[in-house]
């Protein structure tokens, strides 16, 4: 069998933020996030070998403090919205909590703590990929 | 204990598509992906309300036949190419392998099955989330 048949997800690290709490946080990277560290565990920082200084990349975390069982949300949490599909929103109650988010690397220390700009994931928000951005608009 | 503290991913549907195997289909999706079908379980379904015609959507997928124990890869399977970190390519071998895709829905039948174009997933993807784009380029 497959292994990643099992369907579980590994985190390979977590986000340290000045964000703490979910109510206060930004609802897109671009709303004023603070700058945020990535903290890749040592097992995996060999998977960040060639990513670059200045480098735009999509940060794929699991929004730990999530709601699972909802389907319909009014978005942005505006009850004045009316009650939309979760899939149709990008709130982070869905069967799946996973954050997308787009940063910049600012600077990378020992190889595994990547400093980053634009990520409105709240403190110790694990985190379960990187990819780059390919193209400025169609890759994602 | 948070639901989502659990790290088990729940499949909300299937990618039905000619592409059946991953050797042959194309690396990105603006590459010559055919059309293809996102089949969305019908416990699901209320999710996609709101859901429009002609919308771009991210499309989050499990790449079930992915290794997840590479760190690192030739960049598109070009071994003239040097190894690189997983996180600094989109390969699909990766220790979470999801996939991202960036599609247009080119129609929607049943309020469960979307038809969408620019989808590279091999037949039988499991689907894991579907995001709006919320802006040409940044939001991803």
């Amino acid at each position: 069998m497959n292994p990643s048949a099992d369907h579980t997800i590994i985190p390979i690290g977590w986000v340290e933020s000045s964000l703490k709490d979910r109510a206060k946080a930004p609802r897109q990277g671009s709303e004023g996030a603070p700058d945020a560290w990535l903290l890749i565990k040592p097992e995996f920082a060999e998977g960040l070998h060639g990513i670059k200084l200045g480098q735009e990349i999509v940060i794929l975390t699991l929004l730990h403090e999530a709601r699972r069982d909802l389907l319909k949300v009014h978005p942005r949490g505006d009850e004045t919205i009316p009650l939309t599909g979760v899939f149709a929103t990008r709130s982070p109650d869905r069967p799946n909590p996973i954050g997308l988010h787009r940063a910049k690397i600012l600077q990378i220390v020992d190889q595994c703590r990547l400093h980053v700009r634009g990520l409105e994931a709240i403190d110790g928000t694990p985190v379960i990929d990187i990819k780059p951005v390919l193209d400025g608009c169609n890759d994602s």
